[in-house]
């Protein structure tokens, strides 16, 4: 069974080491998947993102462990999911969202054992619960049910009383691409902070090397770059800039 | 059978590839499960503090490939050693020590292959050795009893006649904590570098955002933090920086 | 069946959970290695040499995937490669070229799947492609062939008439160690930009701590380093800086 795991915890430290050692301890059949632990820092929000893109892609029955946690050790609850097949294990601060809107999603609370350390739960909570789920237990046995778990949601865009569509930068990638809140739109020209990124194009090569240009994402929305280097510099952008969507004219 | 692997080589050049190929071609069964390649350069007191972190978190039967080598070359010994039912390779310069200081580990002297290079023997001697392990090989077939191993240690701290506790910052994590060698204690004020962080908290949410605090850590050692901050940054500490614990009125 | 991993994507963004979901989906019985996804963004050259040291160390039958792709999108074909027992996908822009340049290399293009995101073909094209190869997809079933793939070589160091050696600086490691295109000589001595490094050494130790050597590398080539430091910042030196290796006096 695969195990996954999204961790800002980055590795040098080892305490992805020990909750590596947690699960091939107990659940001794497990593949144990690297997505990243190179989340920012207690940023929940990149984390919540990042999980969007891949944890349906993986086979029905992955678990997937999420540990951005900046709450570790206060009343924050930590749950367990199952959606659509796949079961995810983190904690209830909205980094789990994307599997908890899919329609059927069963949500538990887990409890936190006698010994557990207050400050690391991805050892001692989360890494003991996603085993139990790889080696078959159901959702249900690990924990009371939980019917208001916290939902984080990507700021919807807005249609403006001329046609165009305000949204916003939710996050910024590797390359220094803008990854927006605009919904794969049929055409239209964009601007950033006010400037103008022209017509939505198909691909980086469709403009010069160092220019800015528009296009739709390979997550299906709409993301600012420039080619061969890096909107987030040339724009000075980042998640919360202001971006508009003017409809093609026809 | 489980190799992890510790290195300082990054990943990008292609260092750690190599020997991940050099152990799948001759342990085709093994799992190669990564640990960090993100240790420092040459940091033998990183690469040691972070093995004691999970090397024994893994089942027994694990084999942990370690190499933070400096030395490589030189006449430093190459050793496997044979602890509390896990085996563990690496450079004779201390960063095996948490293995090293277990009661009945069994320590050899690993020969340089001919053929070997000079300046990786990650690739040409840690795993061969690591993967004839992985397959069965007793670690005395490897070569020659070492009876001296270089071992590293944790400073320890001192009492002082006033009845605290004088120890130091022994290393400091992604999130900016400091970590010290003072040993879970029952209660007391810390001070840091002379600056009071105040009594030994239960968790991070137990004190305002921004705000220092000490606590006992997942590995049980005292740990001074900000909340949603960097105690490295705010007290400018790093390791060696000196700690004080004062005990707390009876 | 093993799939290596070398890109460009780093890991916090998800593109490479995306690319890991894909192939577990499509050959569920795959271990799926990472190799790197460090290579400096978009940088071909990097992801070449990398290659290089790699992929002929892992087992037959193993695929390598290798996205280093400033191209995707535009007309640049993808390729799936058979050489040496190893089969590699990836695009067609040099990266491939360790394995191309093998004598029987067989080389086809891969056809862009209708739906194919114009800006990931990590996860459209060559995840799904390795996953065909994994399972045990023919190498000519997947496409046409092709025989004029890109080819990158590294430049060639050129013999002066005085008998030294000129060559350059081909790439850089983490430890800040200088790697040359100039082929294991049997000695001599090293100039870099005009500076001399003296003869050259056996191994890092055979010099004082921080003192500039030049040796032969683990991967046959001469390399220039600063013991427990880097020549990188010692030299001001990288890609291209001049190199050259007088003989040894006979």
């Amino acid at each position: 069974m695969i195990i996954t795991l999204l961790t800002d915890f980055g590795t040098a430290d080892g305490y992805v080491g020990e909750m590596k050692g947690v699960l091939y301890s107990r659940a001794p059949e497990c593949r144990v998947v690297d997505i990243s632990h190179d989340i920012a820092a207690q940023d929940i929000e990149q984390g919540r993102l990042t999980l969007a893109r891949y944890w349906r892609r993986f086979p029905v029955g992955t678990v997937h462990i999420v540990v951005v946690d900046p709450g570790v050790g206060t009343g924050r609850r930590a749950i367990a999911v199952a959606s659509d097949g796949r079961y995810l294990v983190g904690p209830d601060n909205g980094v789990l969202s994307p599997a908890l809107l899919v329609a059927g999603a069963r949500v538990v609370s887990l409890p936190t054992p006698p010994h557990a350390s207050a400050t690391f739960h991805g050892r001692d909570v989360f890494a003991p619960a996603g085993a139990l789920l790889a080696a078959g237990a159901p959702v249900d046995s690990l924990g009371p049910s939980v019917d208001d778990p916290i939902i984080r949601r990507t700021p919807e865009a807005t249609r403006l009383p001329d046609g165009s569509i305000a949204g916003q930068v939710i996050g910024v990638d590797r390359f220094g691409t803008l990854i927006t809140n605009l919904v794969a739109p049929r055409g239209g020209t964009v601007e950033v902070a006010g400037r103008s990124v022209g017509p939505l194009q198909r691909t980086y090569s469709d403009v010069a090397s160092g220019a800015l240009l528009a296009l739709v994402g390979s997550s299906g929305l709409v993301e600012i770059a420039v080619r061969d280097g890096s909107a987030v510099r040339e724009l000075s952008a980042g998640r919360g800039t202001p971006v508009l969507l003017r409809p093609a004219h026809r």
